[in-house]
C-alpha cells in the first residue's frame, strides 16, 4: 500500500467518526488547538528556523523569507485566527430546502461536509493552521500537502493540532499532512480519486494548471488574479484615480490587486497626467503610445504584459475607444476573478457588470474587497476563479455540499 | 487549428452574443425548436433510419437499436419535452443573495450560467434534444458529443435545432454537435478548458472513468447507480417487498433501481420467504447462504456483485447482523447515488440517512423517485453522483453558477 493509500485509508475512517460530531465538541477541538498553538509557540518557532535555515541555504528570496518565518506575533494570529472560526456559524446540517411532495414524501435538502478536502499550497505556514480550522469546522477531512521549503514547521503546527483531536476525543487522522513532500507522491494524491473528494490547489498559475493538468480529483482553483481597473469616459477622474491608486498599491502581491488599468481615450490625457502625478515613479508602468505622451513609462506594453500578474509594483496601461473594448479586452486577458469599471453613467456601469465574465465585478470601488471577511463570509479558504461549485471568496459554506433525505411510508413509483 | 478550437471559438462568440438575451427570447426559440421537430419528423426518421441499418449491419443488440430507434411518437415526445422547458422559470439573473456592506458597497449575487458546458453521451438520440433545450434556457452554449452510431440522427436533430435558432434571431452556434466522432477529437474535446467550462459525461461508467481520467476541464459525472435496499429488523414486511419489487423491476435499466438488497437476519425468513413467492422467477438472485435457505437462488453471490450495476433483472443479496453493517456496506458499494432503508424505528431511520453518504437517502421509499421531474425540479440533464457543485438530479438551477455585483460610489481599502 503507498503512502498517500495509507493517508487517504486512515482519512475515510476519521470521516466515518466525524459524521455527526456536533458543533459543541468541533468548537472544543478548535478552542484547544487555538490554545496548544499559544503554548508550544517556543517549539514552533524552533521548528521554524530549521526551514529558514535551510531556505538560505538554499537561496530563497528575502521575500519569501519573510512569507516563510514565523513570530510570536504571528503564532498569536494563526491562533486568533482559529478563534476567529469558532465564532462562525456551524454551516452543517442546515436544511436548505425541502418540499412534501404530492404523494406525500418529505423531502428534505440539507447541507453536509464535502467529506475528505485535499489541499496543495506552496510555503506560508499559516495556510496549515487556517485551512485545517475551516475543514474542521465544516466537518471536512483535510490532507494537507505545503511546500518541502516549510516541511519542519508543518509537520510541527499539525502535530499539536492532531494532539489538541486527540484531547477533544475527535479523530487526530481528521488532519493530516503529506509529509513526504515528493513530486510522486503529489502525483499519487492528485490521481487519489478513491479517498479524496475535492482538491484545492492554493498557489501561483503553475501550481494551478499542473493540478488542473493530472488530477482525477474534481479541483476548485483559487487565486490567479490578472484584475483590471476601466476608466470609463463618464469616470469621476478623481475617484478613479484612487481606486486605481487603492487597487494596485494597497497590497500587489496579493490576487485581487490589479495588473492592468484600460482608459477611454477621451480621459486619457486627464486621467493619465494625474496618475503620474500621483505615482511619481513608485510604480513601473508598461504603457502604449498615448499614455507615453502623459506618464513617465518604463516601456512599451506587450501583448505577454497583458496576460501577466505582476504581483509587484508595475502595471500595464492601455487606451480604449470604447467600453465594450474594455470589456473584450477583460475577457480576453483576464482570470475572471475581480473587475472594475469607474463611470457614472448608469447604462455603462450596468453593461460592464452584465457583459464581464468574473467572479466580482465592481463600479465604483477598489477590487481590494474581494475577500471573505470583507464580504461578511468570514476565514476563507481561497477565491474561486473557477464557474463550478464556487466562485469568488470561498468560506465554510463553499467546504459543503448537500444531500436529499426523503421520508415516507411506503411510496413506490 | 483544430476541429475542436473551431467549435470552442465559435462557442464563445456564442456566448457573448448570448449574454444578456431575455426569457422571452430564449422561450421564442425553443418554441421553434419544438414546431420544426414536428414538421421535419419525416426527415429526421429517414436519418435515424441510416443510423439503425448501420447499427444492425455492425450487429447491435435489440435492445440498444430499440433505444436508438426514433417513431412519429417519440419525435412527438421530445418536442413535447422542448416545450415543458419553456414553461419551467428560467433561472438566470435571479438575486440569490446580498447585502450593503457597513462602508456602503452593495453586494449582490446574482445566478448567470456556467459558460460553455460539453455534453458526452452514448446512443439515444433524445438526449440531443433534452441537452440542447436545457443549456439554451439557461443561457448556457453546448457542444453535444453523441456517440457514432446515432451521428446521422444527431446531425438532423443539431441541424434542426440550428435553424430554429438563427429564425428567432439567436447564434446557431449556442447549439453545436461535435461531427467527427473520432476518439481522437473527443480526447482534444477533453481537453479543451481554453473553450468549455463544465463537461457532462452520460452514460455508463467505462465513459465516466475515461472522461474523469483525461478531462482537464471541471466535471460533473452523472448516472452511475449501484443503488441498495436495506430492510431493518424493524421493518414493515409488506412495505419492504413493495419497495424492493417497485425499486429493482419498475424499470431495472435505469440508474436509480437497486441492485443489492441487504436484510437484517431476525426477518430474513420473513422476507425472503415473501419476496421469493412474490417474484416467483421473475428476478434473478445471486444470494448469500441465508438467502438460499428461502430463495431460488440462481448462484452465491460474490464480492464482485456488490459491486456491479446489472441494469437488469438481476439482484444480489446480503444477510446482514445490524444497521451498522448495512451502512458500511453501502458506503463501500455504492456510487453515492440513491439508498433507502424499510424501517419503522426512528432512530435507525435517523442514523441511515445521517451516516449514508449519498445524493438521495430514502427511508420507506422506492429509490425510483431520484429524478428531477419527481423532485419538482422539472426536466433534468442528469443525476449527479459527485459531492461537487449539484448533487443528485440536475435541472435548470444547476445549470448556473453565480457573480457577486459590487456597486460603490469610490469605497477603496
Amino acid at each position: 500500500m503507498g503512502y498517500i493509500d495509507e493517508l487517504g485509508t486512515a482519512a475515510k475512517k476519521a470521516e466515518s467518526a466525524m459524521t455527526g460530531i456536533g458543533t459543541d465538541k468541533k468548537n472544543a477541538a478548535l478552542k484547544l488547538i487555538a490554545d496548544r498553538l499559544i503554548e508550544n509557540k517556543d517549539t514552533i518557532i524552533k521548528e521554524n528556523k530549521r526551514d529558514i535555515e535551510n531556505a538560505k541555504v538554499n537561496g530563497m528570496t528575502e521575500a519569501l523569507i519573510d512569507r516563510l518565518t514565523l513570530t510570536d506575533a504571528r503564532i498569536e494570529g494563526m491562533s486568533e485566527g482559529v478563534r476567529q472560526v469558532i465564532a462562525l456559524k456551524d454551516p452543517i446540517n442546515e436544511i436548505i430546502g425541502g418540499e412534501e411532495l404530492p404523494n406525500g414524501l418529505k423531502v428534505e435538502k440539507i447541507r453536509v461536509p464535502l467529506g475528505v478536502i485535499g489541499i496543495i499550497f506552496e510555503s506560508r505556514p499559516n495556510v496549515t493552521v487556517d485551512a485545517a480550522a475551516l475543514c474542521l469546522k465544516s466537518g471536512n477531512i483535510c490532507i494537507l500537502r505545503g511546500g518541502s521549503d516549510a516541511i519542519y514547521s508543518n509537520k510541527c503546527l499539525t502535530s499539536i493540532m492532531r494532539s489538541a483531536l486527540s484531547e477533544a476525543g475527535l479523530p487526530e487522522d481528521a488532519i493530516q499532512l503529506v509529509a513526504d513532500t515528493s513530486r510522486a507522491v503529489a502525483g499519487d494524491m492528485m490521481k487519489a480519486d478513491k479517498y479524496i473528494d475535492v482538491l484545492i490547489p492554493r498557489g501561483g498559475g503553475g501550481l494551478i494548471r499542473s493540478v488542473r493538468q493530472n488530477s482525477t480529483i474534481p479541483v476548485i482553483q483559487t487565486g490567479e488574479g490578472n484584475c483590471h481597473v476601466y476608466v470609463d469616459r463618464f469616470a469621476d477622474i478623481d475617484k478613479a484615480i484612487e481606486i486605481t491608486d487603492n487597487a494596485k498599491t494597497q497590497r500587489p502581491s496579493v490576487c485581487n490587486a490589479i495588473e492592468t488599468i484600460l482608459v477611454h481615450k477621451a480621459v486619457a490625457e486627464q486621467f493619465y497626467t494625474a496618475l503620474n502625478k500621483k505615482w511619481n515613479g513608485r510604480v513601473k508602468i508598461y504603457g502604449d503610445e498615448i499614455c507615453a505622451k502623459f506618464m513617465d513609462i518604463d516601456r512599451a506594453a506587450t501583448e505577454e504584459d497583458y496576460a501577466t500578474e505582476f504581483n509587484d509594483y508595475v502595471i500595464a496601461a492601455k487606451t480604449v475607444s470604447s467600453i465594450d473594448e474594455a470589456i473584450e479586452h477583460i475577457n480576453r486577458y483576464g482570470t475572471k476573478h475581480s473587475e472594475c469599471i469607474v463611470t457614472i453613467n448608469l447604462d455603462n456601469a450596468l453593461k460592464f457588470q452584465k457583459h464581464i465574465d468574473a467572479a466580482a465585478v465592481y463600479v465604483n470601488a477598489s477590487t481590494r474587497f474581494t475577500d471573505g471577511f470583507e464580504f461578511g463570509l468570514g476565514a476563507e479558504i481561497g477565491i474561486s476563479t473557477q464557474k463550478l461549485h464556487a466562485r469568488g471568496p470561498m468560506g465554510l459554506k463553499e467546504l459543503t455540499t448537500y444531500k436529499y433525505l426523503i421520508t415516507g411510508n411506503g411510496q413506490i413509483r
